[in-house]
């Protein structure tokens, strides 16, 4: 039988996979805000908001609670540390998908996104639920192998926004002065939502090795 | 006379007010490398990141070793966790720093500020020194109270950015869409550095008092 203490300790890793799986959602609806004008989805996105910050909050109080209880050491504590870390980014994922359905919303029933740059945000948004999906197994798996991967899935993204700024600056960009601030914030957002995913296996990794992330080599 | 641990505990303090005064710094160039196009300004900045980026290091090293060995309670506990999400803010605020560095560099020798707002980002940029020099004196004096003042100030900040905004936005705005994309980044990065100044003076208020900034009550 488990005590409450390795169920609370467990239920940190629970919860982080549960925040990946809101991000996801999240992500992925605000997408479809911006690409299809879908004011309903982007409202979706905003008032989901409050569901990843209760988890948050959730991690937070146990994982406080847990550290004044208990006085974990080595590998305990590092769980609930990382995990500490882990729920900010997170929660930060949360925020940028909550951006990114705030301009939809602004825009409404206009589409914040011109039409030469729509596949390459519909690009953005498929990495970046990539990403967080990929920082969701890590997380379950406890598998610092796949959390080496999310850094070239994030050159990906990366990739993608440095080719939406070039969409912006080349001729034949006449969607004013709105538009551009619009892309400009979007292509932010993104990039800042994959950093995030990245952060959270690197902290995976060293959760799980006792290693920072430049210094675990799985061949070793 | 000190023991080690203690020691150990007022060092992740100083370390943290000298932070503050390193992204000061860096702000403050930033801001002259923008509106200057000075490029030695603008490089200065990035180099000097790792600075900031090394006390950032020294400090979850200190705050792991000291839970590791000592098994912290209560209000020690709490100073160690929030000294490290104090560093991750203030590690940002260098990073924005060097953003707005690089904006300053890609334009070189051109200005990324177009006039029109040369003012606003001058006074952006005031703002983000003003706030982290009150986020260093909140941590270096313990004080919860001068902390609440922070979010008044961080609304000025967030009043310059609408103002910033407004002016691109405003009939005239004719300077391309580089400067467009420049300036809206502009924004975001001190708004950005702002809240981050935020996030330090209400861990602060969680450190002293063990309440959240929401619950802090300096009447009660």
């Amino acid at each position: 039988m488990r005590d409450t203490y390795h169920d609370d300790l467990d239920s940190l890793s629970e919860r982080l996979v549960e925040m990946t799986r809101l991000a996801r959602h999240a992500v992925a609806r605000a997408t479809t805000a911006l690409l299809d004008s879908d004011i309903n989805a982007a409202q979706e996105v905003i008032s989901g908001d409050e569901q990843i910050n209760r988890l948050d909050q959730e991690i937070e109080d146990t994982a406080f609670s847990l550290m004044a209880r208990q006085q974990p050491v080595a590998s305990d504590l590092r769980t609930i540390i990382t995990s500490l870390y882990m729920r900010g980014d997170l929660e930060r994922m949360g925020d940028h998908a909550v951006h990114l359905a705030k301009i939809a919303r602004r825009r409404h029933p206009d589409s914040a996104i011109p039409k030469p740059v729509r596949s390459i945000v519909l690009e953005m948004g498929h990495q970046a639920e990539l990403l967080v999906t990929k920082a969701g197994e890590v997380i379950m798996d406890r598998d610092p192998d796949t959390a080496l991967e999310l850094d070239k899935d994030d050159d990906t993204m990366d990739r993608l926004r440095r080719k939406l700024l070039q969409r912006i600056l080349a001729p034949g960009w006449e969607y004013g002065v709105e538009a551009t601030m619009d892309v400009t914030l979007v292509g932010r957002f993104y990039e800042r939502f994959g950093d995030h995913a990245v952060h959270v296996a690197d902290n995976l990794v060293y959760m799980v090795t006792g290693e920072k992330r430049e210094d675990y080599d799985p061949e070793s």
